[in-house]
Order: structure tokens, then C-alpha cells, then sequence
């Protein structure tokens, strides 16, 4: 008989979300926890309190590079104490069904493919926006199995220094922790704001809602720093609409939540960037999972093998 | 009967290359014309030349962006008079076989997939490198059906103007024809080289290959010009190695000639630039088929469809 569901993992820097997930791609049950140094334990933890008999398989997103083959993780730079680790045969071995890893940007771009805003589009290019950005394409509505680095992509050859070793990756102008940096930097410097206040005069606590809630009360130097931002993050939107000419871009994360500044300013300045031609016929749409995407992309990994492998046999 | 050729056709800004293609690859005979501004006339000129009734259609590579259905051109910057013909109708018309269209760098991705220096790799990125800079990407040995137009990435967010409208292209940086312009405006500025006594003084007659034989010679400005140009063509490459993840990197085209310099500067910069992780697995080749791979890949397009109508039929 078929199992019913799936347990899909998103692995990210600062938690760990598991859900049960049914065919139909709905969230059944979920749980988010903080990521413990001993990550083993905290996903076998985790997945042990929604596993059951009618679990068909386990999918793993992970913050990182993980090889083509699918089974390892190449670099994971925000959850270093992952390197090494054999996740997929340790999973496996744990709870005897079968499992999937991937790259978490690359499973919420598969997520919104399956149930989400990419639904109705054959092809697009989905940005994370958040602490870093990620990507993931679609391609003739299926998940290309490339890195899809969009956050490291370099367009300011001789800019900022990134973690990542290269210079002027959009990452290092358009993230949210390029955001906070640079506001830090500037209200040390004495720059005038609303967010000194904000933030009663500890400025590690400015949040990136802080400051578009700020740009939307008036605040000059916070809605000069999105609209910065956003103008950088158009470059890495018209090189992608360039190159993989998509028929949507799909934003996601929590820099989402600052639209209507930050990515009108991105659509504004891709505008002026990609072809014409290429630019009229691209939709450009928020995700319609959000912070559900990668769990539910995860799991929808497991079901979507289940077909393949029927297909082929 | 199956008949045996296609009719390949490569259209660029400058020339009009047109073969005949057997089944295995191979070119069984072909012309090159000057293109001249009544394209169709060209086009059906040199195709009447080489046609039979053995010619089972007719494929064409433009210098110009294809839309997705694969039927019209939209622009074609080197190509203007092409603007608003419907190509696939007119050769269709007139030669009464199938008709194919794509642009030029992706059938020369396609050429070199099928019979060329891909024909080993799953996955490739092919970079034309002459006046302008074009891409073509392989995915699962398959033909992306995406723009490709790496040329127009962005990677210098305050740079250079470019053709297209847009700012900081590689293209403005890394071709042959940013090359020119930078020697030329050296030169007239009084740059001391061994160039000036090559061209007897007439700066727009210097050439790439002059350049790079110059640089050979010991011509300290050529070098420097050379190598300036492949560092940001290493930006690129980097750029499309952390977004493709790709097993290989195929650069063909007129500067390919200037390898030792112009192509090992832009190797040590994707090295600095690309994950490691990504880099360290990517193979980077020099075209098998050189000029031919359009040709070739164009007829190719003919073959594909035919065994893909025989697959779903």
C-alpha cells in the first residue's frame, strides 16, 4: 500500500523546521527548533517526533553546496560542524526509508514548482532573501541540478570583500546582513535616524523590519539603504534574466517583507539592465509557500522519486 | 527513405556560413559569403547551392536573441535587416522541408554536445568569445532552451556603457572588440607599443591576433591589454560556474587564439573567484569544432527533431 506522507527537513543556519507532508504537498504537522551544534541528534530528535509508519520517505534542505550525485554536502558555510557527516546513510540507517538531499534554495524553488507561486509558470528563477541569497531554477518544470550560487555571483568586479572569499557577490550588497552591516556602520558614524531611537542606541538590535517599518514612517537614511539595496539586487535579477531568460522570478525570505521599496527598486533597476525583450515577458511574484517551501520541497523530493522510479520501471 | 544531409546555416554580423551535414556530423561541403543586407537573398542563394533531395531540412543559428517557441527573431543587433522577417516561413517556403532557428552560440553548444569537445561532458558552458561574447549551456546533455546572452551580464554594477543599453557587461570588457577599443585609445594617446610600427600607424587596423602576437614578442602594453581583458572574462567564468555548477567550460571562437595570455589570465581569476568546491571539478577546453560548431550544430537541430518526433510517436 502507498504511504501517505513525507517528512521534509529544512536545514537552515539558525533553525530546523520538520514537517509531515502530504501527497497533495499540504503541511499535516510542523515543528521549528534552534540549530544545536550536534546536528545529528537535533534532526533525529526532530524527525523521531513525527515519524510513523505511513512515512514514505525523508527529504533533507541544507544551507549549502551539496554534490551532483546528491548524497553529500560539499561546504555548508553557516552550519560548519555538518562537514563530513554522511547525512543521507545516517538518516537512513536511522529510520529505514528512503532519503533525499538537496540544496535548500534548489528544494524551495521544487516546493513552489509543486504547490506554489512557480505552479503555473514552466520556467523560473527563484531568489532567497534573507541573512545570505540563494537560487534555484526551474527548467521545462523541473529542478536543474546545478549549485544555482546566485548570491555569489560577482557584479562589482573590484567591490566588497564576501565571506565566501570572491569580491563584490551580490550577496555582499543586497542580503540582509549587507543591510544591517552597512546601517551599523553608518549610525556609528553619526549618521541621523530614526533608528538610533528605534533601537534605543544599541544598534546590533536593528532588525530588518526595523528598518522598513522606519522608511515607511519617513526615515531618509533607512529607505536609502533599501533602495540601495534593491537597485543591486536588479543587477543580479537582469543578469539572471539574461542568461536564463525564465518566464517568472519568484521571490522569497524575509526581505521579501520589504517589497514595496527594496524589490520595486530591484524590479526598477532590472528593468533598465535586461534585454527589453526579455524583461516584457518575465513575471515577477512573490512565493506563495514562504517559510513553508523548503520543508515542503523537501518532502515533495521523496514523492517525486516514487514517480520516477515507477516511470522507469 | 530517411534522407542522409541537413543544411546547417550560421548567421553572424559579418559572414553567412552555410553546409551541408551528413548524419554522422561530419561537413560534407560548405560555403562562407559576406553577409549582405538582403539576407533572405543570401541565405536562399547559398542554401539553393548545396541543396538535393537529400536534404531532410534546414536549421539556422542567428546572432540574435530566438524567442522560446524558436520561430522569430527578436533582435539581432549585428543583424538589423533581419528584424521582423519570419525566417522559419520564408525557408520553409521556399525549400518545402522542416526549418529549424536558434541562436548562433547555442547551436554552437549543441554542435559541440553532439560531435565536439562535449561530446564526454553531461553538462558544459560554452562561451563564444569574437566581436561580442555569446553562451550556450548543455544540461543533461540536452540544449538549454534559454538566452544565454552571458556577454550581457552585469559585472561591474558602475561600468562601462554598453551597446545593449546596459552598463558593465562583460562583453564591454572581454571581447574582441573591447580589446580593439582599448589599444586604439592608448595608442592615440600616445602609449608607447610595439603595435604602432605593426599597423604603420593606422590604429583600426590592429587586430587580436596582432595583439596577441605582440604580447608573444615581448610588447608590454599588448600583455597587459590581454591579460586586463581575461581577468574580467574570469569574472564570468566564475559567475557561471557557481550559478551552473557545469562539468566543463568550452570557450571557442577568434580570441581562443590568444589561449596562453588571454584565456590563462581568466582561468587564475575563476580560480580565485568560484567556490572551490565547484571549481576544482570543472574541466576547461578549447572548442573541438572551432568555426564549423555552428554550422554543424544548426544541421544537427534537424536530426534531433526528427528522432524526437520518433520517440513520441
Amino acid at each position: 500500500m502507498t504511504k501517505k506522507f513525507a517528512i521534509g527537513i529544512d536545514l537552515g543556519g539558525t533553525h530546523v523546521r520538520v514537517a509531515i507532508v502530504s501527497r497533495d504537498g499540504d503541511v499535516v504537522k510542523k515543528i521549528k527548533e534552534p540549530t544545536s551544534e550536534e546536528i545529528l541528534d537535533s534532526i533525529f530528535r526532530s524527525v523521531s517526533s513525527l515519524f510513523s509508519d505511513e512515512v514514505a520517505g525523508i527529504g533533507l534542505g541544507i544551507a549549502g553546496l551539496i554534490d551532483r550525485e546528491g548524497s553529500n554536502v560539499l561546504i555548508s558555510p553557516n552550519i560548519p560542524s555538518i562537514k563530513g557527516l554522511d547525512l543521507v546513510s545516517e538518516v537512513k540507517g536511522r529510520f529505514r526509508v528512503p532519503v533525499f538531499i538537496e540544496n535548500d534554495a534548489n528544494v524551495a524553488a521544487f516546493g513552489e514548482n509543486w504547490v506554489g507561486a512557480g505552479k503555473e509558470f514552466s520556467s523560473f528563477f527563484l531568489f532567497t532573501l534573507g541573512t545570505g541569497i540563494g537560487g534555484g531554477i526551474i527548467q521545462d518544470k523541473e529542478l536543474l541540478n546545478v549549485a544555482a550560487e546566485v548570491g555569489h555571483m560577482t557584479i562589482n568586479a573590484n567591490g566588497n570583500k564576501c565571506h565566501c572569499g570572491n569580491s563584490g557577490c551580490l550577496e555582499s550588497y543586497a542580503s540582509a546582513n549587507a543591510i544591517l552591516l552597512k546601517v551599523v556602520a553608518a549610525l556609528e558614524e553619526g549618521r541621523e535616524s530614526m533608528l538610533t531611537e528605534i533601537c534605543s542606541g544599541n544598534f546590533y538590535k536593528i532588525t530588518p523590519e526595523d528598518i522598513y517599518r522606519a522608511a515607511l514612517d519617513g526615515d531618509i537614511f533607512s529607505r536609502e539603504i533599501l533602495k540601495d539595496a534593491g537597485k543591486y539586487l536588479g543587477i543580479g535579477v537582469a543578469n539572471v534574466i539574461n542568461l536564463m531568460s525564465p518566464d517568472a522570478i519568484i521571490f522569497t525570505g524575509g526581505l521579501t517583507g520589504a517589497w514595496d521599496i527594496y524589490i520595486q527598486e530591484a524590479i526598477k533597476e532590472a528593468s533598465k539592465r535586461a534585454f527589453k525583450e526579455l524583461f516584457d515577458k518575465v513575471k515577477i511574484v512573490p512565493s506563495l509557500l514562504r517559510d513553508d517551501a523548503g520543508i515542503i520541497g523537501s518532502a515533495g523530493l521523496v514523492f517525486h522519486s516514487e514517480s520516477f522510479e515507477a516511470l522507469s520501471q
